[in-house]
């Protein structure tokens, strides 16, 4: 009664009570939704639209979930970069390589906590990827990217909140290109550093290695955060690493300068471009979709 | 006869028998404990009050195992305090980050070791929000409580125990406001930085969860363990980082100077509100509780 | 139909019809290869030509994946070298301690996306390793090495397109012996650096150990990875560590100057001396494999 | 044929024909070495004196793995030592901090390497718990620790060969208690720090949280590879960090000087005194075993 697996199919009949009648095929998509989002079962290409799915909880929870997931991102990411600019060294801070491990590592927790319930995207550029490879519906997908751009705005106001006037002074954890560096650097360097963080979200929720490899999906939220972290250790000097569109207009918008706004562009040009790249080899080249027929 | 099950059946039956006649069901709880708390199984709500727990072994051994865990946590993670704070320079120390990774890497290994016989708190936040989700009865709860700062208490002891002189210059590792902070700032990234942490908890030991996606359990401590390196990486300049009341309380006794104390509240309230709120995330949106039937 | 075992049933189907008639038996080690590269089967001694892997997909794939990996081994890394160099202090980088994160977390992450593609070598040494052990062919092990030198040159050539001017001043990443060791020094430690390396990749794919100790393979990609982190730590000062001689190739090739060429052969010589070690060891010493009749 | 199971079949059969008739207990003892050393089986407690192992190559092969894993320790770790201290500052170098990631990065890596092999000790204080605690004999023990100290003298040689001169002016790694500390201090901080480390090394490896909790034991390397790398974060200021009596041994032999050894009995001491309270700890508190009888 207690049992696992009664407990899990207990909770899948609640909800599928909670949705109108004729959405049963709802309801198994709720069910293997998780199971989609990390790839452990190749799903048909997801729908452009689904009209079902604004009738679901599960489909405002992911929201929310995201919502939160963000928020949580940029407060912790922002608060660190605060705290290392406000030192009188970087020696008596956690430094750069501090900041490197605050984006990189929420990434890890945040995936870890949100995979079952979300898919645990936190990033348009990885939303607009998945949805490239049609993983996830056209509503869906804009859902988690205005869901990611408020958690995004609200985690980086609660931080300025703390400290209104030296959030100016330090920068804000804004995202521009540094002196130095040209634009086109800067975009560069958003796009393969986009690209190496959804080539290995793609990777780690690969269906085909899934089945293959039993030793390649357990840690896929590691490889994941790591990828975000060693993308910050080689890109926090060209423009402060974003790969990331809306935790750079979160911290734009809280910083709100103009030459914030000036490089604004490239942290959702360079991201997107990056991801479309990693989701095509992926699909091309490791997966050969297009050369297969499919029954 | 020496088999891993026989093993297992043996060392349950032995416990039993240590046990007074009529709390069978208390056997299989113990047995069942981990898994529960480990959310591997979705118990009843926890009762409030347990009489039997008092008569199992198991109970005071988890007691003794949070008192050994906290206060190994304590005496690493003040060591390491004390050991930056004694440096010329913070270049030639393990720097702020190596105290960041101190306070997380200690909790991934002691929640890592003591996860099957206690369930691993080693924090009262941590206690708090489990009970606040009736995962353990408010007897244990206290007994957990009580032990861990016990452990807190000795930990820092024996640290000072090796410099007494140095420990009061160097702050001895108690929490604090740091200067260019209000009060109000240090109770909101306690209460933020202890949501991270109990939301992870959550999330690492949710047993629909762990039923859907079985890579998920298999890292739990890792990602509590890195939740509290990454708040420590945004909030050790705000306050040093409590988000354990245990840890503020041991090292506030060890210090025993005003400006600790006046703090000391931030440190209980912060962590307990954080836990709450992640209590209460978890609960009602994430797992929608309250909307579900129990049949 | 869209069930997992299927859907890689299906995936190998395709493949396997587009190889030409009789390269049936070539399907079937197309489909297990990941697990041969990996060692959960111990395949027997792969041959030195193997004529009909020249018409597999999967075997032009590989060497793409190789490729791709190695290129954005050497993008984040070199890129992280010019960071830390260009810095005014090292204190305002993320230190000699970031880069040999960026190399050794590089290696994790792709490693782990990789592995199920090409068996994740990314690096000659390891190629020929594994080639001496005839885990794969002779003909592949080339055709990975040429993939990866390329990979290697064009990620360091995008690197100097950041930065022409300054990647010739901050020394592109190139490997030398620095000031104070000698040249024995420099091959010393390239020997014994990369006998971690191998060692560390022959024991996280060993056969024998899989079958026995599930726990073991699960995290192969994390110690892999954390060998070349260590063997950074430790060698950094003397060689800019290579243990890898496409990352040096590609680093010397873009970067161009003559005291980087006359060190070169350290570079090569040594990472293949120190995976024949490891290799002799692992098969030798820990297999025993020439005290065993193969019936 | 060449099937997994196969494979592993065939390989214990062949050890065992190398073995002298009368000991075929011994090919089983063989065979489930690991699974023992690693605590899947809770074995009856070892003999002390075991004949037959000395003619089981098994036995030999393990002191070898021990030899080279405690080789690799100290070259990579002394190494790192070496490089800090010669750099013109710590800035400049990988840092304290990465010191301590050089110590426990190479037992996580070697552990997890080494566990197949020998049971991963490559510390005689290790050996030394896990003896009290009946889990190899005292052959084996005396063999593991005359080894590991063979190999730690190797490893430490080697790095001085590097730099012989340099070598004895930056303390060639060397364990000292450190000026500001009493001798008293620096036994306490060694019996604490190898506390943390056999406690982990024995929850990682009890038979009866393995058998309950199935996501404990897969990561076993990693938590114990923490565990050192956590107590070098608090204890390099005061002895640079033994816990490992090869290691101080290993560094002392080569830097040969009078105040290394004046402080070398705290280095055995102190290591030894921590695993005994953590094997009674763990048999006494933890697994109750002297209260239970057994069948």
């Amino acid at each position: 009664m207690e049992g696992k697996e009664e407990d899990v199919r207990l909770g899948a009949n609640k909800f599928s009570e909670r949705q109108p009648i004729g959405t049963t095929a709802q309801t198994d998509k709720d069910y293997n939704e998780p199971l989609v989002n990390f790839g452990l079962l190749q799903p048909p290409p997801a729908p452009l639209f689904e009209h079902g799915e604004l009738y679901s909880w599960s489909f405002w929870r992911a929201g929310i979930a995201e919502f939160v997931a963000t928020f949580l991102f940029l407060f912790i990411t922002v608060l660190t970069v605060m705290g290392v600019n406000r030192a009188p060294s970087k020696c008596a801070s956690v430094g750069i390589q501090g900041i490197a491990w605050a984006f990189g590592g929420m990434i890890f927790a945040l995936v870890y906590c949100t995979a079952g319930i979300s898919g645990g995207h936190i990033n348009p550029a990885v939303t607009f990827g998945l949805l490239l490879a049609r993983k996830l519906s056209l509503t869906r997908a804009i859902f988690y990217m205005v869901m990611q751009c408020l958690g995004a705005i609200c985690g980086a106001g609660v931080v300025k909140g703390f400290q209104p006037s030296r959030y100016e002074v330090l920068g804000g954890g804004a995202n521009v290109v540094n002196h130095g560096y040209t634009k086109g650097d800067g975009l560069g360097a958003e796009i393969v550093g986009t690209f190496v963080l959804v080539y290995t979200v793609f990777s780690a929720t690969d269906a085909k290695r899934n089945a293959r490899d039993s030793h390649v999906p357990i840690l896929a939220p590691l490889p994941i955060g790591f990828a975000v972290f060693l993308v910050h250790l080689a890109t926090i000097p060209i423009t402060g690493t974003g790969i990331n569109p809306a935790r750079s207009l979160g911290a734009a918008i809280i910083y709100n300068r103009d030459h914030a706004w000036n490089d604004h562009w490239i942290f959702w040009v360079g991201p997107f471009i990056g991801a479309a790249l990693a989701a095509l080899y992926h699909q091309i080249v490791i997966r050969a979709i297009p050369f297969k027929s499919r029954a």
